[in-house]
């Protein structure tokens, strides 16, 4: 053990993740892919201005409604003032970019994991271009959202580089955001009555 | 005045938006396009297990290097148990859903404060059904991704529905996060040395 190898708590942890508990959980999976029907909510309240509310608690899956968190999340959105907002959280599109990184993390840390793989560290910037005349409707011509999205990784870990390219290849594939955001989701829409 | 038309704060404001200088910011970007030319940042760090915590603060709008966040905010990820996680925060596509309704809600009270129209209440119910067999990388014919998300507003304002429709469907067709997840972004991706 050294200083960049940190002892693991639990005989099967390694990066924080029971890799017993993984290996298990994808074998339940595989033998019954109903287990892996997830469906996420998200229940959020205008508060004036650009400022909004989420809560997030309850979702199922696994078989079943999870009832695992006693209280909900609480998410914030603002704008900031040259975007006609009082800064008293992060934008609607930063907010994106945070999602981006959280399961790029948790897709390294596991599969890291699943292949025996320590991490030291692991570090994401990510920046987005986005022009404004989307949004404010003056050009048919022009997105609303990012025209791209620009990421880097840093990792420390006890592979070598070319072991670690082929994992972040491999999480690359298999993030949901990153799908998410590459490619077309179907959202559906309702104004209620 | 009624209980259910607020007093505006100031002689130009409506739903918490400042019109006039809505107005004006929509003039100066439709004069100076290069204006509209936004990037955003985060910056996070992976801290075991499914957890990463990301930060916000600078970003480039407006023609300028923005200053105006003296603190970064900072954005929590991790996963809940039955996905291996310690449930201290939402996970990466539950975020997802907060960055939707926020978008759609600065849509909403903005494009509805430019059109007269004063929302008493706003509220966003999501929902998005994953298949985690992506993820789990079991099947090359599930996309890791949501497979679609399901959207329910509910409005209260001193319109009548079809303007409430017509107002809607303006605020889908302009909201970034929409676009961003109904439509292909480019992402490119970089491990550092």
């Amino acid at each position: 053990m050294t200083a960049t190898t940190p002892a693991p708590t639990a005989a099967t942890e390694r990066n924080g993740v029971d890799v017993d508990k993984l290996i298990a959980t994808v074998n339940a999976v595989k033998e019954n892919p109903a287990l892996a029907t997830f469906q996420f909510r998200a229940r959020s309240t205008w508060e004036g201005g650009g400022r909004s509310r989420t809560t997030i608690q309850r979702f199922y899956g696994a078989g079943q409604e999870d009832t695992s968190r006693t209280q909900p999340f609480e998410l914030h959105g603002d704008e900031p003032p040259v975007l006609l907002g009082t800064n008293t959280a992060p934008n609607a599109v930063e907010t994106v970019l945070a999602a981006l990184a959280s399961c790029l993390a948790v897709g390294v840390a596991y599969n890291a994991a699943a292949r025996g793989i320590t991490i030291e560290s692991l570090e994401f910037d990510l920046q987005g271009d986005l022009d404004l005349q989307g949004f404010l409707g003056l050009s048919d011509q022009v997105r609303p959202g990012y025209a791209n999205i620009a990421l880097t990784y840093r990792i420390k870990a006890d592979a070598p580089r070319d072991q670690l390219v082929e994992l972040c290849h491999y999480v690359q594939r298999t993030s949901p955001v990153l799908d998410i955001i590459r490619n077309p989701v179907p959202v559906s829409v309702e104004l209620a009555d």
